[in-house]
């Protein structure tokens, strides 16, 4: 096709697996792109750590660069694939200055920086994209930032994290326990060497934090994100849970509450017929729940190098056409200026598991101290000991109540003499 | 807020359950959606059919006309929800050659006139808006048309009726007949008095056409669309099937195929772990495949007159966005040209089940037909006659075969002398 516009200049900092990847699909669908776009693509730069460092043929060597800030020069799209903060904040900030659109995975940045970033680009009347920053391939910012706009979002709730969501579901399904899957998760790749970012919920937090600045239109640092990993999870919980018919998942909650946002990130119960409990393997699934739109669910790899291409290229081609032809600029993001609330503000339910001492009166005394903060049991199940053993299970689900109560709950029972040890608390939640 | 620009003028055509509830959210939350879009959005008028009926308060009686084209006049962005392709195929050429941007719902005349409608707004540098027409509430013709665009669809895979997913999901969960199924839909009002739209899928059929044309840039008249009801399941046979591990359910698939693409609606079996088989009552799923981003899913309510209205909102903030910046213009959606090619070119696995008499010989006899036309056979279940029964029931599962092949076998076997009749074929999807 000729077009009769000049190729659209495209600058590519980064060539790990998501830049290799968008490298050869620039190159591969190079016709098909410049008709679905208008004009051609080209790419005209990518720049490296280590030009020296073995890479596959996807990218051709004269293209390649260390010198990132020369490929800036004259670029007409920007797309930043090198991840962390430095140097990726100046660069995106420079090319923005300079009147490139940009384009960026790097959900780190998004969440300590998105704002600012994106108000730049609004004075500087430019783009900024972030469709590959969360969940991979599924589309999920568009449809909050568009499809959703028109609406009142209450609840955002997901599964962000792919490594996690392999490691509880080899956990349930396999009856392993959390070392063992997560050395598996590591062989298969799906796990970093130090998975901390991962198992600890950085990852989700970061995530959660974006997701709820774009679902409630309001400025979400990521330290105001209650975090909880997944380190401390037994497979014996995730089957005793599964037998009380809810799955185990590490979820990232947005929600409005009275005064404002409560945003959060960790283990969850939910019951196995909710949407989000049939999310295995390393798949990730965003679940929206929106005044009049009721509850939409947004399913697909939330990782991989691929499938992270398919959305920078998608932001590309949007990116592209705006180029072309003009467009809307951003709006602030934040107007609703919601404030982010301690987690002591949620309101949930709550299953509670205390080993007890196996004599009378037990039951009465722990149910006491939960009548003392007003929250209204719904079921207790109690496990017989076993030989020899002098403790029982005591399992407890509340009914709705706040978490700085239940906390306070807590904190009084678990000085109760009856009480051996709160073996978990663990937060209730699509029913 | 006080904006710098004036308030942007919206024409409302229509004011049943999707237009009421539009016209309330306009009215109701003018404030919020004036800070997302920058400027005022003004209602300046609705026309109806009878000014006369009676309608909740949420219009207000000043606006109402019955004088369609009078409102057209300096409106910005017309929203049209008469449905059907008269006057509102008219009505909406007139309102794009006017200057206005235009939104839809109405799926049956954007599978008759979309492409069309879509080239004509490009010619005139405006927009057609439709993501309220396929999906309800789902953001749906967005990722496609946006977050996937730098990506290769190679199939979509829908449940895109409420209506008859709630019927086979009552069939399936409480064992009643499709007749008990329909009445109980018909109370509920998710099935109209005439119900022959949805259970026999010219509704899936006109969604089908939508999303094959926007998935694979090719123009998809809604008469190549293969179509088959629901009629004529019975709920044995979805209790059979869910032994067997599948769901029943009617599926709108478009598909890339060797010459072209193969775009039907049918009763289809999928196993019982796939994403799609968890989309119950009245719910609809979209499922796409795409060779980077992989398998996506997009779940939420597919009907209902506010969760429309939150698909049309959303396109309205993006058309008064695009009006007060301007922005890309639509590129015509058909430059890939694909043929849709006749059902017969599907290649799938199907289902066979047949009533044969219960003598020795019958199943190498129709197994040698199968073999005749190249079709592998993957399982065969023979189920024992009843007392005086003379027929036993045989349950064949191929391997993947072309429909045309199939049809051949289907044809010789009916005529088998063994063969007292050929109870159902079902192709089997998801595997």
């Amino acid at each position: 096709m000729q077009s009769e516009y000049r190729p659209i200049r495209v600058a590519l900092l980064g060539a790990g697996s998501v830049g290799a990847q968008v490298a050869r699909l620039l190159i591969e669908n190079r016709e098909e792109l410049a008709k679905r776009v208008g004009a051609e693509l080209q790419l005209v730069g990518v720049a490296v750590r280590d030009t020296k460092a073995k890479r596959g043929a996807e990218i051709p060597q004269d293209l390649i660069t260390s010198d990132a800030e020369s490929i800036l020069t004259g670029a007409d799209i920007v797309i930043e694939l090198m991840g962390g903060i430095d140097p990726a904040y100046d660069l995106i900030k420079k090319a923005l200055n300079s009147g490139a659109d940009v384009i960026t995975a790097n959900k780190a940045l998004i969440a300590a920086k998105g704002n600012e970033l994106i108000d730049l680009a609004q004075q500087l009347g430019a783009q900024l994209y972030y469709e590959a920053a969360v969940g991979g391939a599924i589309p999920i910012i568009r449809p909050l930032r568009e499809s959703l706009a028109g609406d009142k979002i209450n609840r955002v709730m997901g599964i962000v994290n792919g490594t996690t969501n392999y490691i509880l579901d080899q956990m349930d399904s396999k009856n392993v326990d959390f070392q063992s899957a997560l050395k598996e998760a590591q062989v298969l790749g799906y796990a970093e060497a130090d998975p901390t970012a991962d198992i600890e919920g950085f990852d989700a937090a970061s995530k959660a934090a974006i997701l709820a600045s774009l679902a409630f239109h309001s400025d979400v640092p990521v330290e105001k994100v209650h975090r909880e990993g997944i380190t401390s999870i037994t497979s014996a919980q995730i089957q005793t849970a599964r037998q009380a018919g809810y799955a185990l998942k590490l979820l990232a909650i947005g929600e409005r509450v009275d005064q404002g946002l409560v945003v959060r990130v960790h283990p969850t119960l939910i019951p196995l017929n909710h949407p989000l409990a049939a999310v295995r393997g390393a798949y990730n699934a965003v679940f929206v729940e929106a005044e009049s739109a009721g509850r939409l669910m947004f399913y697909g790899a939330g990782a991989g190098g691929k499938q992270t291409a398919s959305a920078v290229l998608g932001d590309l081609v949007s990116a592209a056409k705006r180029h072309l032809a003009g467009g809307p600029g951003l709006a602030s993001s934040t107007h609703a200026n919601l404030n982010v609330l301690p987690v002591q503000s949620t309101r949930t339910r709550f299953q509670i598991t205390l080993r007890v001492s196996d004599q009378p009166g037990v039951l009465a005394s722990i149910a006491g101290e939960f009548a003392a903060q007003n929250i209204s049991v719904e079921t207790v199940a109690q496990s017989v000991p076993g030989d020899g053993e002098p403790a029982a299970v005591l399992t407890i689900m509340t009914h709705i109540a706040s978490e700085g109560d239940l906390e306070k709950v807590v904190e009084s029972i678990s000085k109760n003499k009856a009480v051996v040890s709160v073996e978990s608390v663990l937060r209730v939640e699509g029913i």
